[in-house]
């Protein structure tokens, strides 16, 4: 895994074949073939472990945490930026991501591999907006999917589509944002 | 153009070729390469297109002017979803729009131009924002790109990533989650 992962931020997808992170973990290639079956196949896996690293954290306070956690998302996907284009650096491009978002669209087992870490990753953060929501700190009808698809679809949004930078001042204008809203204070509802 | 766009929708990313858009539209495959001087850039346009399509009104009420805008969009993507996979129509493929999202992310050249045609695009719900921000609709410190993050992306990170639907109950929530908040009533700021 640690050999995969190296080797996928260094090269990118394009770039990344399974048998040089055989080489690199000193490994058979068909020990990797036997548990990931394509090339795909693991770097999902390199991605779902990389998730599974964030840490999400409950401390009572909501935009604390949300942020906190946002802020190790931004970490970790502005690290995939142009990954494998040491060419282009400074370029907003998306690498990786976007790569696995196009190998999960193309291959339906890919999709269905990528579905699942994000739903188990984002089970965490679900889950701690609803525990706000149940202490009284969110609106009783708050859905908890449609808050956090706010969060993390505007940094997705910002990585893929419009390339705009994502930063520790953007997420935590974000939180805020999401959770008081836009209206102004005498008009909230 | 015309031909370009079902030619797309058709067979999508993979299986669109310059050669039959020229044929379908009865030009010579010369003609459109001085214009579009690869397949993606000519996927490009007809995705920008597209988007021109999509209006942007100012009836003076926000919510429901972003939510007729987002439907809008939704449409457009959900009709993108699996697009040439006629084998897979129930799959949640993000197809086109994860195929220009990669192209974007591997062609400086491609990327420069989706992030374009997204900016010109985007003005205008932007512009929609602050006037209801000028007119006191929306908190004096709002920032219209914060909250459109919000809730474009939130569309694309259904459709590229978790592959959850994208339906019309969902934009209204959406929208509403966006503008008013998640605090309750008491607590908000």
């Amino acid at each position: 895994m640690k050999a995969a992962r190296e080797h996928l931020l260094e090269r990118g997808y394009t770039g990344f074949a399974v048998e040089e992170v055989a080489e690199r973990a000193g490994v058979a290639k068909t020990t990797l073939y036997r548990r990931w079956p394509t090339k795909d196949h693991l770097a999902v896996a390199v991605i779902a472990r990389m998730q599974d690293d964030v840490p999400v954290t409950d401390t009572g306070d909501l935009e604390a945490d949300l942020t906190a956690y946002l802020e190790e998302i931004a970490l970790g996907l502005n690290r995939t930026r142009g990954a494998g284009r040491p060419d282009a650096p400074s370029d907003r491009s998306a690498g990786l991501v976007a790569e696995l978002v196009a190998a999960a669209a193309r291959h339906p087992d890919i999709g269905a591999l990528v579905r699942d870490v994000f739903a188990r990753r984002n089970a965490l953060a679900l889950d701690l907006i609803d525990r706000a929501r149940r202490r009284g700190a969110l609106r009783a009808d708050t859905d908890p999917v449609v808050l956090f698809d706010q969060l993390a679809g505007a940094l997705y949004y910002r990585l893929l589509i419009t390339g705009r930078p994502i930063d520790r001042g953007y997420v935590e204008h974000l939180v805020r944002s999401a959770v008081h809203g836009a209206l102004p204070d005498q008009e909230n509802r």
